[in-house]
């Protein structure tokens, strides 16, 4: 199979993709968002790119056009003259060679940027749902004491060794036609070796499952193959419950003081839910029906709150000492008593939580990255709208929920922004002149003057960036105070009489305003970071460790924050540089594996049961040590000049005087 | 407890009810129609009754008053002056003596007359859905890894000795807020030890389950107190799917005929049993949630093709060769995927079926009369809207079903008609003089010229007797044919040539003409008692069986024909005339052993299978029993005068010269 490098403007991000996919599956792979309101089937054309020429350093393109599938009459239709030469439909236009594509603004999906694409994952292929070939000979009149139930059961049990099988009873429903239309060939779809959950006629290869992970601010849905594990398609969106209080606590407060509250954010939910499995799902067909009908398990993922909100349970009881769960192990629920508009019969396995703070989400990431199976002391710390932390080997691994507070979000810092179009995402400070490069979302490069930045705020990575920057260039000192006698105008007095650091000039923004980084937004960061490195600190110690092997870092946000930064501001205990990395959207991976291997299913139960849920804000050290790790860390490195730095890089060098 | 003779007119209903008892409860007891509409709360005032005087034998009645409970404040209201004297509410005055009551024309519920009242059964109570205490201590913050749920269930295996129960989802719902709001006692329902099917604050006792016997013309429903086993109340009415084909074959055909033709079918169903679910649990309240919602289980039985629209499975496959049913099995279903308003987590528990003839009624009859635990050889008859046969003892027993046709209903009966007010149910024909008595329902005595008699027609058991005198008085002979040389002017040539008799004159009846026994009726019941009689005999040619033991008639016609009659017109084989016997309505006895036992259930599915489906209608001798069967058998004795008869039972004796 061959592949091609694809690279994507404005937002930079690059990938090698296989021959015949098309811009827009390419996009969804490597995380771009391009608005596809029809769900790729080239009817609104909403995702129009243009092909952009001469892009990269090999010069080995010599017209782009050759590199992409030829023009669709689909295309024809909606492309128009005003829209300008080189523009494609990216559903349309299949990938033959290296290229490199322009997303206009028009065509962007105006949402948070979606970092939760799939990576490969490495599991034995055993789902929990599957598939049979039924071949029963016609009846005759002697057969009249046997239904067509008890002959493919009997079929079940003789040929695949499967006794004891019930049938749902909507699915029983169709069996007669099914049987009948299909000539005495049918298929039938088991799960878990208990029940009959769909029956067509004939015989009908292909299979499909959904893994969902509800995050506070993003829902991610994976349509897997179960065939063949692999992910056919990946639909995100923001969580429709954001309109009903951006975190946890909020939307609990707001079903704990609206009499439908708890209602109305389960229906959004599952509405969302079923948006997914619509846009997922709207390309395949089988046997006349389509969309939702051809998924036949679904496994979930989310934190405790959001698992007790989509479920319909009360959340109140979880937000409140003593803190008590409606229930921690796994749950299998028909999908029809959910509403979520799959096949009907199918159960959506939810996966269990380890504790009242400690969400299923956690528990994918558990089963994702198998600490327990591990000789090496690894922590892992998902960061999403919480903080939950794993820590151990097959020893012993222990589990917690960090109050983090919002700060690594952008929330409560004065310019804090979602990670969106025109939040600035990473920062470097030149040590000597204490001015600054950075780079915005949604542009492919570090700031220039000769371009249009349009900066709105900082968002979670570029906040750790900007304390880490002014800590080594000596803007800031250990404690977090701002050293104010710098020969340079970015560090002022603010309005409220306090220092902070300039790091956009208002020209520089789109909201006409300097964006600065202040003594709050510091101390802000510095209790979160206090919080999380105190929180590990006393599971080490709790559970005698010393020195962590590996720090694995989940989660979208954890995929994009600077290693080095994390380790420069003291997030976390001191840890070998190379033994830090990121591994996406963890909980997600589990998410995938529960679908894909029947024992994964058995795992999370175990494992979410074996975990020790540590209680660490009850415990009397906690103040001490989280007051020592609000400090930052002594400097092991002299820390290279920024010029060097991005000459090194070949990025320009354009700092304003 | 004290137990008293109340004598219900003009039907003539009687029995002994317990003392307390409402006559409204009484009248259910002994199958009288009150219109009820308020369901007994007091507030319809449709259920006005007259208290008679001076009826017993033995004069014991003194005031009418005394035998009943005073006046309630109720009464007062809804009772007027231009009611006349003696009335009370059926509904309010309660049992205190030996009372006559008459039920005026305007109290009767105008419907079918339904003849299914419960009788008492002797079974051990061992119901499938059992209440459970649950008294938790509440939660500390160590518990916080432990849901609501799961400590619960750890209760439940500690307490009660249940492991390895599961939570229905919607019940898992309510678990939370009922633990809180019972202080941590909570009552739960489980089903067959496997299910959590309801949660209750506090310790609640109460718990019902509903017996329903779905006939082809008659929806009859059992409410049960599980914790007695106790029949609670009886509510029934017309099978709602009688507008869509009065029998089988015309509602299958009506699915095949109309696209929306089983979901029609289906839904009348399902709301005619949400009406009785209403009726029947009107009056009971736990919790502050009344209505069906107290009804915890379910069980229902009903023929092969009912069974399958109820359940939303073509019938179609069942009408036709090889007539193969969807399903032979017994099926738990869960209400809400029904529709069925009781509690929505609870199991409908479907009876299994025979084979694609012979269905759940028929398995309510089979573990009602257990002929497999019979040493002698039972032959057991179930005429309702369809025949179906059992026949047998401990070693083996048979089933069949017999093509009897309509003809035992009253229908292809020049006046035939249905059990309703009005029709012809008993007959009597002087043998001497060939005039003739008969009762008509809705009647309290034998016609008389001194009463408006306001005949209608003629229902089954009415033909099986009118056939059965002119038999015996030489109207007819052995093999059907009129005597047409008999000195009455009762007998005489039809407006087709053929002779036929008269029952009733013009001027007897409703309808302004007279009402006759034609040629083509005799033959119509000589087919449908040939095919009785042809396929009992057949089976006992088949399993070597010479002689019947005893003969059972089960089913609401099998309770009103004369035995006498029934013999003497050869239904089925000779057999003594007092082993031969009525049991009223056993499929809904089975239905209520199936409610009130587990181990019913299981017997039900395994005799069901036991039970050996023979199919009558393609054996080769068919034909041959069948021609012999349709004659009328050699009379053993002389029949006695009717006015001796009539003289010897103190009936008024008025014959039309």
């Amino acid at each position: 199979m061959n592949k091609f490098k694809v690279i994507f403007q404005p937002s930079g991000r690059r990938g090698e993709i296989e021959e015949d996919k098309t811009l827009l599956e390419a996009a969804q792979a490597l995380g771009v968002d391009i608005e596809a309101v029809c769900g790729a089937k080239k009817i609104c054309g909403k995702c129009k790119v243009r092909i952009e020429d001469g892009y990269f350093e090999k010069d080995n393109i010599d017209s782009s056009m050759d590199h992409l599938s030829p023009f669709t009459d689909d295309e024809k239709e909606h492309l128009k003259i005003e829209d300008g030469p080189g523009m494609r439909l990216a559903c349309a236009a299949e990938i033959h060679g290296d290229v490199k594509v322009f997303v206009p603004e028009r065509s962007r999906a105006g949402k948070q940027i979606v970092r939760k694409a799939a990576k490969e994952l490495i599991i034995k292929l055993d789902p929990a749902v599957k598939k049979y070939n039924v071949n029963l000979p016609a009846p005759k009149l002697h057969d009249m004491t046997t239904g067509d139930m008890e002959r493919v059961l009997k079929f079940m049990e003789d040929k695949y060794g499967l006794p004891g099988l019930v049938f749902d009873y909507e699915t029983l429903k169709d069996l007669q036609d099914a049987l009948r239309k299909g000539d005495w060939k049918t298929t039938v779809t088991v799960w878990m070796h208990k029940e009959i959950i769909k029956v067509e006629p004939g015989f009908v290869e292909p299979s499909y499952g959904l893994a969902v992970d509800v995050g506070t601010t993003t829902v991610v849905g994976y349509l897997c193959d179960l065939n063949t594990g692999k992910v056919v398609s990946t639909e995100s969106m923001m969580n429709p419950q954001v309109p009903y209080g951006e975190d946890v606590m909020s939307r609990i407060t707001y079903a704990m003081t609206n009499p439908d509250g708890l209602e109305k954010m389960q229906n959004a939910i599952i509405e969302g839910l079923n948006e997914i499995i619509d846009r997922t799902s709207s390309d395949l067909r089988t046997n006349g029906k389509n969309g939702g009908n051809v998924i036949v398990d679904l496994t979930i993922v989310f934190n405790t709150a959001m698992h007790h909100i989509f479920l319909g349970f009360n959340p109140v009881y979880i937000g409140r000492s003593p803190f008590i769960p409606a229930v921690q192990r796994s749950l299998n629920i028909k999908a029809r008593d959910l509403g979520l508009r799959i096949n009907p019969a199918s159960y959506v396995h939810v996966l269990p939580i380890e504790a009242g703070f400690v969400g299923a989400d956690n528990v994918g990431v558990l089963i994702a990255e198998e600490p327990y199976n591990q000789d090496e002391t690894v922590l892992i710390i998902d960061i999403g709208t919480n903080g939950e932390l794993l820590l151990g080997n097959r020893e012993r691994v222990c589990s917690t929920s960090c109050a983090t507070g919002p700060a690594f979000e952008g929330a409560q810092i004065k310019f804090g922004m979602r990670a969106a179009p025109g939040a600035i995402e990473k920062i470097k400070i030149d040590p000597e002149t204490k001015d600054c490069l950075y780079k915005v979302i949604g542009k492919a490069d570090w700031h220039t003057q000769l371009q249009e930045v349009n900066a709105k705020g900082i968002c979670g990575s570029g906040i750790i960036d900007a304390v880490a920057e002014m800590f080594k260039s000596g803007i800031i000192d250990k404690s977090g105070k701002f050293n104010i006698d710098l020969d340079t105008i970015r560090v002022r007095l603010g309005s409220d009489g306090k220092p902070e650091y300039v790091l956009a000039w208002a020209e520089e923004t789109s909201i006409g305003t300097d964006i600065t980084i202040t003594q709050a937004d510091v101390r802000a960061l510095q209790l979160a970071k206090g919080a999380l490195y105190a929180g590990v600190k006393l599971m080490m110690q709790k559970m005698g460790i010393e020195k962590l092997d590996r720090v694995i870092l989940a989660g979208a946000f954890g995929s994009f924050i600077d290693k080095e930064s994390a380790l420069a501001i003291g997030m976390f205990p001191d840890c070998d540089a190379d033994k830090v990395y990121a591994v996406g959207n963890a909980a997600g991976d589990g998410a995938r594996m529960a679908l894909l291997n029947r024992d994964k299913r058995r795992e999370a139960e175990e494992r979410a049961r074996w975990v020790e849920f540590v209680e660490i804000a009850v415990e009397p050290a906690f103040e001490k040590e989280f007051m020592m790790a609000m400090h930052f860390p002594h400097m092991k490195d002299k820390f290279p000049n920024l010029k060097t730095l991005l000459e090194k890089k070949n990025l320009p060098v354009t700092i304003k005087g």
